[in-house]
Order: structure tokens, then C-alpha cells, then sequence
């Protein structure tokens, strides 16, 4: 019995997983006891085929829908797309999302306590993988009972860990919705998150990641976000919405106080090492590098594939999405490719509903 | 008699203009005294109509051309166009490169000894304007006994200072050549000039801008520099240098030690005081703002004038240079706008000398 809200619902507590075993990250490392966060919606049917797994970006964790009160500011990172009538429909579907290890949302981190110590994990928590991002969801799945997801979507780093569930478990998935995603960052990007990482890390406040005990390297952090933010948005967007306008009377650029709040809000609520972590891992993911050839990646997927790419995103330009696509294609797999045409840049997944729920929905039905 | 070189010229030293009374700048600060740096090539004829203005852009100096001695491992910056048989002549035309105030050239800058302290001008030094720039230009001019310019060319920001000459003294000169420059940054620019400005203002050793008498901001300049350098390139410069390549049998990416090597190179012989100055003056410029628009600007406007932009280009792209264009169209100016196909992005003007210097030529022999 779910309880509907004006444009949302009530969504169940976040959920845990305790490894007390630990988990195992692909570099070797082991974290012992772990725990995993992740939240469900919707109701698993009895043959438990009606689940779909939404995987998140750098930024979110694992509440993409719905809200914990009827107070709660705002409802869940993905609400838009997730939620009863809406493009991922909870009347049929059964979502989870899980938080995946290094980001600072629940799931074990470099900021929790290390019980062997009493300290911080800090610098000593390991270098995260997109395959360590997907095993955490794999042993969410496994707990869960679901032996096959009626499709893994996600954005952003959430589409390029549906990819590469597509690489590494293909007879686990039915669907594979990738949305502003590739097999790997550009070379662009790259840059560009590489210099976020030196700002974070050129902090001296950073202290080579043990920082819990004083203060901490917010300015850092805040500048790394504005770097990446300036990545999210087009050309167009920063136009229409700033311009060379100032701000009231003064000389400073709208677009300035713009970054800083955005820098300020994020810096404010996420943890640097977590940051550094997830976004390195989102670097290193490279299908090519890793199985040969994306050809060698995808030759046992037998799932269908649905890419959504956006024409002013110029994180995954439209020609890197194509890359996969046609791969996919090469591959046999009834892939899909759309090109959404919009002003709003990488985040359109999160602003543009209108234009991506048929193509999603849409995909879904037909599995 | 000029000695030349096997792909250059023997050129004279910098020559010094001292104000004894001072430099007054725009925003009612005056600084004195003050030396101005400039050098001239080629030779200035009986009635000194042969003169051309090259304008310098952020990085380098007055020494656009030629070499001071044989055994001088690099000649000027805009050696390529500067010089005899190339696209700036020096057969024909009498060229003249100021060092802008505030630039860490060798005309009085933050870093200069105050001599009425004994101390570094440090952040005592006046934020600097475009306008400026073209002051201490027509100071030389007066000086060399200058009173028209045959042209007056520039690159970037050069190339800015090129058309605020456009604006403020257009009975000065013949003809205006600007390449890779608009009449103000478009907002894209400004953020990301804006958080490299950020970034050497967070370095700790920055202190405000006095920090001549203890550790430099290098960590700061070089992060600020990598910034700068990517708006620099185009995405596919960045694909065909580095793609994801890693630099040997390292993980590091080439991309990130090349934005390293940039970044350390500029960052021991530029000067963080000297870069936010003329990085801001930059941003600030904004003909439309000034006089209340780009037709009022360009109203009194009887010279001719080619502007030139690059393709690939985004911190200038070519929907803004045409704006320029069209606005001395409407201005009744024999303008002309030729856009260069070339993956060089903005630096285009240091790189595609066959493709720049025959219009450069032309227009010159026109006028």
C-alpha cells in the first residue's frame, strides 16, 4: 500500500547491507565489516522479473525517488523518471538503487570510522572501480533474490555502470538503458577532471586525505565543483541564463555567484576523498583498454540497449554514444541509439523529462 | 642593416620609455615612475607612415620578432609573421610591440620595486585596463613621433586592444587587423578565466598578492595555467595529442602530464599578481557595455579592417567575431571576416601560418 503525493510518493527508509566479511575491491583491497545502502520502490512480483536497477552518478546516492516524509523538501535525485505513472512506472516495476562504495551517501567510506582504528578510513580507504561499483549492486541483487534485472539504466557514471553490467553479467540483464554515457570519458573530460582532482589535492587542508580531524579542504572541493559544473552546462545554457550580466549593482558576474553557490551547496554536503575516488573511477573505466576492443565487450550481450544522448553535452558528446551504438550493433544487439537536441547540456537527464520518458518507457514495455 | 638569420632576422634590444611623472591608469590610480618596454623592427620611413602596431596578448611581451643574438634558442612570438618576407613585412613596413602595463615583461609591473618603499607594488599595483594598454601604446607612438599607424594588429587579447583602438582613436590609424578576438569575453571565457583567478587567489601562499618576500604562488599559477591551456585547445587537438593514452608504462594519462608540464613552464616565469590582472582586464572589457553599443563604438570608425577567427576556437568563436563584423558593416566600415578551418582551437594564430598570412598580407598591401 503506497501512499501517492502530489507529484511524488512515500518511499520506504533506506535499507542496509552488512558484509561483515567485507567487501573486496578489484585492486585487491578488502574493507571488513562493509556496509551497503541502497533504497526499493515498487513491489517485486512473484517471479521477481519486474526488476530494474537504476544506477546513480558522482553526485546522488541512493534515493532517486519518492520521499521519506510529506515534509521533505525535495523527493529523490530521479523522481522525474521513477515513480508511479512516471517514464520508469512503479504500478509494474520494481526499482532499487544502490550506494555504491566511495560515495559519501550510506554505503561504507572514506569518512566512516574504521572500527579496527577508531579513525576515518580517509587516505587508507582503496581506489574504487566501476566493477566494484557494479559487484556492490550484484550482492544487492544476490541478497535480493533477483537472478535477472529487467533492465539496469542509469546517467552519467549510472550509464556507464549499465554498460559495463552489459560487459561483465550479460545473462543478468534483460534491458541496458545508457543515458549521456559512453565505454569510457573522452579525453576532454579527462582533463578536466584531472585538474578538479589537483585543485582537491593542492589543498593543504586535504593533508593527503586524512583530514577528518580538522579542518577540511571545502575550498578545494568547492573549486573542483565549479570546474565540473562548467562541464554539465552548454554554451547555450550559460547565455540564456547568465551572460556577461552582473550581478544587481555590482561588478561581479552573475555567472560567478552562480558558481560559487554551486560550489558552496556541494562542497557543503560531500566529503573531498569520496570525490576524488569516484571520479577517477569514472577516468579509469575504459571497455576498449579492458576487454580488447568494445567489439570483444559486448560480444555476448544478447540484452536489448537503449543510448541516450544529448547534443550540447559535451562531457559524452553525441559521437562517443554513437562509438557504443554502433559496437553494440556490431555485436548483433538490438540497440538503439536517440539523439535528444536540447540546451541543457550533460544535465538534461535530469531537467529534459519530457523528451526522455517515451523513448524510455517505451524501451521498457517492449522487453 | 639588418643581419638575417637562417628562418629569422637579428633584432635590437627592448627600448625603455620612462615617465618620470608617471603612468596614470583608468581607474584613477597613478603609478610613478614608469617604465614602458617596447621594441621596434624594420625602419620607419621619411614620413612616417609605415608603421604598424603589433599588440601582444596575455602570455608574452614586446619581443614579437627576430633575435636578440644567433645563438637565442627561441625567437619572438609572432616570429612566423613578424619579419622579413612574411606576412608583416619588414622590407616595407616599421613594426612597433609594446609591453602593456601590468604584463611581467619588462615595463613596470607588480612585481617592480616601488621605490618609494623599497618593496614590490604587489597588490598596490591598479587593476589594469584594456584601455590602458592602448594608453601606453599611444604614449609610444607619441614618443616615436607616430601619428597614424598604418594598422594595428593583434591576436586574443592583442586583438581586443586592436579594436578598442578601433573605438577610442580611430583618427589614429589605417587599418585594423584582429585575430581570435571579439569585442568582449563571451560568457563561457569569463568562467573559466574567472575560476583560474580563483584558483591562485586560494593558494595560500598567494597572501593577498604580497608574496614577493616569501614562497610564490606557483601551485596556484600552474593550476590557473592548465585551466587557461585547455579553453586553448580543441577537442580534437585533444583527441589526435593524447586520446585516453597513458604516458608509458604508467597509469598517469599524457593528457595530464602534459597539462603539468604546461602548467610548471608558465608558472616559473609568469607572475600570479601580473596573470590576475590581465586575465581580469580581459574579462572586463565589453564594447557593447562601454558605449552603450558595439554601432556606437564603431560609429566614427574610417579604417579598414579584417578580423580573422578559427573554427575550433571557443574561448572567441566565430559567432561572436561575425557579431563584431556585422556591427562595423553597419558602421559603414570595409570590414571583412575570414574563418579558418583548422583543429589548432584558439592558438591558431601561433600555428597556421599558411593559412593566416596570406590575408594578413593582402590586407596590408591594400591599405
Amino acid at each position: 500500500m503506497t501512499q501517492l503525493l502530489d507529484d511524488t510518493f512515500l518511499c520506504e527508509p533506506p535499507k542496509s547491507l552488512v558484509l561483515s566479511e567485507g567487501f573486496a575491491f578489484k585492486h585487491g583491497d578488502r574493507v571488513a565489516p562493509f556496509t551497503i545502502v541502497y533504497e526499493t520502490y515498487g513491489e517485486l512480483n512473484a517471479d521477481r522479473s519486474n526488476a530494474v536497477l537504476v544506477c546513480h552518478a558522482l553526485s546522488p546516492g541512493a534515493h532517486c525517488a519518492g520521499k521519506y516524509t510529506p515534509e521533505d523538501a525535495k523527493a529523490g535525485w530521479w523522481d522525474g523518471m521513477v515513480g508511479y505513472g512516471k517514464g520508469i512506472d512503479l504500478a509494474t516495476l520494481f526499482v532499487v538503487c544502490v550506494n555504491f562504495p566511495g560515495s559519501p551517501w550510506g554505503s561504507t567510506a572514506p569518512r566512516t570510522v574504521d572500527p579496527t582504528t577508531g579513525t576515518p578510513y580517509g587516505s587508507r580507504y582503496p581506489w574504487v572501480t566501476v566493477e566494484d561499483m557494479v559487484e556492490s549492486q550484484r550482492l544487492v541483487a544476490d541478497h535480493l533474490g533477483i537472478s535477472v534485472w529487467k533492465a539496469v539504466v542509469g546517467n552519467s557514471l549510472g550509464g556507464m555502470q549499465a554498460l559495463m553490467w552489459a560487459a561483465l553479467h550479460h545473462e543478468r540483464i534483460g534491458g541496458v538503458i545508457s543515458l549521456a554515457a559512453s565505454a569510457s570519458v573522452p579525453v576532454a573530460s579527462v582533463a578536466w577532471h584531472l585538474i578538479g582532482r589537483k585543485l582537491i589535492q593542492s589543498d593543504p587542508a586535504f593533508r593527503g586525505g586524512d583530514y577528518y580531524t580538522s579542518t577540511e579542504p571545502l575550498r578545494g572541493l568547492q573549486l573542483a565543483r565549479m570546474v565540473a559544473h562548467m562541464t554539465y552546462l552548454s554554451n547555450e545554457a550559460l547565455e540564456s541564463k547568465f551572460g556577461r550580466r552582473r550581478r544587481g549593482s555590482t561588478r561581479q558576474f552573475e555567472v560567478d555567484s552562480y558558481l560559487e553557490y554551486q560550489g558552496s551547496k556541494f562542497a557543503s554536503s560531500y566529503d573531498a576523498n569520496s570525490y576524488i575516488r569516484v571520479q577517477a573511477a569514472m577516468d579509469e573505466m575504459d571497455l576498449d583498454e579492458q576487454f580488447g576492443s568494445l567489439a570483444a565487450a559486448f560480444a555476448r550481450v544478447r540484452s536489448k540497449a537503449l543510448l541516450i544522448s544529448f547534443d550540447t553535452d559535451w562531457l559524452f558528446p553525441t559521437n562517443e554514444v554513437e562509438r557504443v551504438h554502433a559496437a553494440l550493433r556490431a555485436a548483433g544487439v538490438d540497440a538503439t541509439h536517440i539523439v535528444v537536441s536540447t540546451p541543457n547540456g550533460h544535465d538534461a537527464f535530469m531537467i529534459d523529462y519530457h523528451l526522455i520518458t517515451p523513448p524510455v518507457r517505451s524501451f521498457l514495455a517492449a522487453l
